[in-house]
């Protein structure tokens, strides 16, 4: 028996499932329509588990004291609200893994899926449709909470098939910062001086590991890390000419420390994956005139950056991250099958959430 | 009589006024010490004239109800408390016009100047050290203050020499929002497609004729301006083939406007300097996959373009506007020198402030 579907197709951007007075794009709205039946341009999603964005995270466990069954709370009454999971401080969201329950007879975007897929979603949890009937269990390590749900992905919405040689969650934890280390891939050319901070976080080391795999062993290729453990982990795994413990928000420090490290010459390519804020000025003062600054951290802000580099005269291009590249899932994917320390120690962090 | 200094020299970026018990840029200071004598490695100016920057002078008459006297009232006020200029809201900031008052006797910064020169900052007021004696008059049009007061450059601080073939004000609303034909003419290549999205404002002006002059005869160049007038000053310099009276906040009706403009290639290079929330989505949805969006408004959302532009799974390259650029002062008066239209609408607007 097919699954009911509405009459209409809706709007590829998801335009006709915004609630507001004001028409807006379902990112920018206060309030999504997540019901069911699903429009017939539409895919209907079992959700499982959600991937709460590093910022948005740190923010409900500050805000919790860390408390489990509060952060819960807070996302189960974001979705009620608003119809979508999105942190009211960071405004950031995270994905979702889930089965395709049924696919919209008139759906024509890119997806080659099937019932029963297992899927990754691509695109932010702050402009999906998600009803949650329960949040089973939240780990806090990982980020992720096992839920039972349904969400909504648009035509214009990208999702990944779920490898089948690598945990779930581990898939999950990779393609949640998959833009980065394939953007990194971008930017990167044969022999620069590369510095990355927030190096031994998830999207940190995937960074330096694509960065390396780029400059190649001529390139230089420097880590901040304030984490003793993570700091460890990120040399266990060879690819970092140095990695030091400096706070990513002194930028006074950072600027020396690097300094010292390319003998005065900065950073061609700067990388910030940094979860906290107040680290802009260290990213801008790491890099050369010619150099290009990547911000990948959701607590980065526009006017930091923007008025930061004009108030030291900065000439390096200033560049904002994007979750999504083309190809970026597979591509992270790939890093780990090609680098058995990388795999090892994703599967030791996140393999068994 | 030499002036007075302080003993030693200071930090070439400031840090030496910062009063917040962490220590951190001057930008990024909560107070800052705007007092005198100078450190021997500074330059003292006589401040004249403020020009606040547009979105922080567009949040005060929001606040204000449009009242001159409250208008200076904040501003008077945040340097007392703050020992800068920095909008609350915003974070923002402007520039000022002043005359050489004193070199500390170690100043060894980049700038050749002697005493009684006179300059406009192009630093932002968000890091530099003002005390302002009294605000004379506000000129709500322009977004300028006649003030008497004093203010301190660093060694890390640049500046420009006022030029004398063209009124003060004049050259300092230019100065303003020099970094973006700067950048704009960076961006842009001979043919190129070009959308600017706020075109009728001075850093949309400026940057639609630093734009055409890179990209030909040969390339497209759209304007997105919602006012009738400044679409009207804009259309009057024959440097756009279309100027589309739109309001960047609807995002639809920007995407479709562009689209049919340019038959569906849409943008090589996007340009946003609209100075009000929420038209990041706009300027991303006019970009084609492999353009670039340069965001110049002060208003501009981190989190609103990177997330934006993931939802929508754009592989547009994203860049921050910089108020600095390599000569960037240079360069917007040599196009005011060059375009005879362009000087008459400058005069016209802020020629007689």
């Amino acid at each position: 028996v097919p699954l009911a579907e509405r009459s209409q197709p809706g709007h590829p951007l998801g335009l006709h499932r915004v609630l507001d007075a004001k028409k807006r794009l379902p990112q920018a709205a206060e309030k999504i329509d997540n019901t069911l039946p699903i429009y017939p341009n539409e895919i209907l999603l079992d959700v499982e588990r959600l991937n709460i964005d590093a910022a948005s995270f740190v923010q409900m466990e500050k805000e919790t004291g860390g408390d489990p069954k509060a952060i819960a709370a807070i996302v189960q009454g974001n979705c009620e609200i608003r119809g979508k999971q999105q942190n009211k401080v960071t405004g950031s969201g995270g994905m979702l893994v889930g089965k395709v329950l049924q696919i919209g007879s008139a759906y024509q975007g890119p997806l080659s899926l099937k019932v029963g897929d297992r899927v990754a979603s691509l695109i932010s949890l702050t402009l999906t449709p998600l009803k949650l009937d329960a949040i089973k269990k939240v780990h806090l390590p990982t980020h992720q909470m096992e839920v039972k749900g349904t969400a909504v992905l648009f035509e214009s919405s990208i999702a990944a098939k779920l490898p089948t040689d690598l945990p779930e969650a581990l898939a999950m934890a990779v393609y949640d910062v998959a833009g980065a280390p394939a953007t990194v891939d971008g930017l990167c050319e044969k022999g620069d001086t590369v510095v990355l901070l927030g190096a031994g976080g998830k999207a940190g080391v995937l960074s330096c590991v694509a960065a390396r795999n780029k400059i190649g062993p001529g390139g230089k290729l420097i880590g901040i890390e304030p984490g003793a453990k993570a700091a460890e982990d990120l040399r266990g795994l060879g690819v970092c000419d140095a990695v030091l413990q400096l706070d990513a928000t002194d930028s006074a420090a950072v600027h020396s420390g690097i300094h010292g490290a390319t003998h005065g010459k900065m950073g061609d390519v700067v990388v910030n994956v940094v979860s906290v804020p107040d680290t802009e000025m260290s990213a801008i003062l790491s890099a050369n005139p010619r150099g290009k600054v990547l911000f990948f951290g959701m607590a980065t802000s526009f006017t930091k950056v923007a008025l930061g580099a004009e108030g030291v005269a900065s000439s390096a291009t200033l560049l904002f991250g994007n979750g999504y590249y083309p190809n970026h899932a597979e591509f992270a994917i790939s890093l780990l099958r090609k680098s058995a320390p990388l795999k090892d120690l994703f599967l030791r962090r996140y393999g068994a959430a």
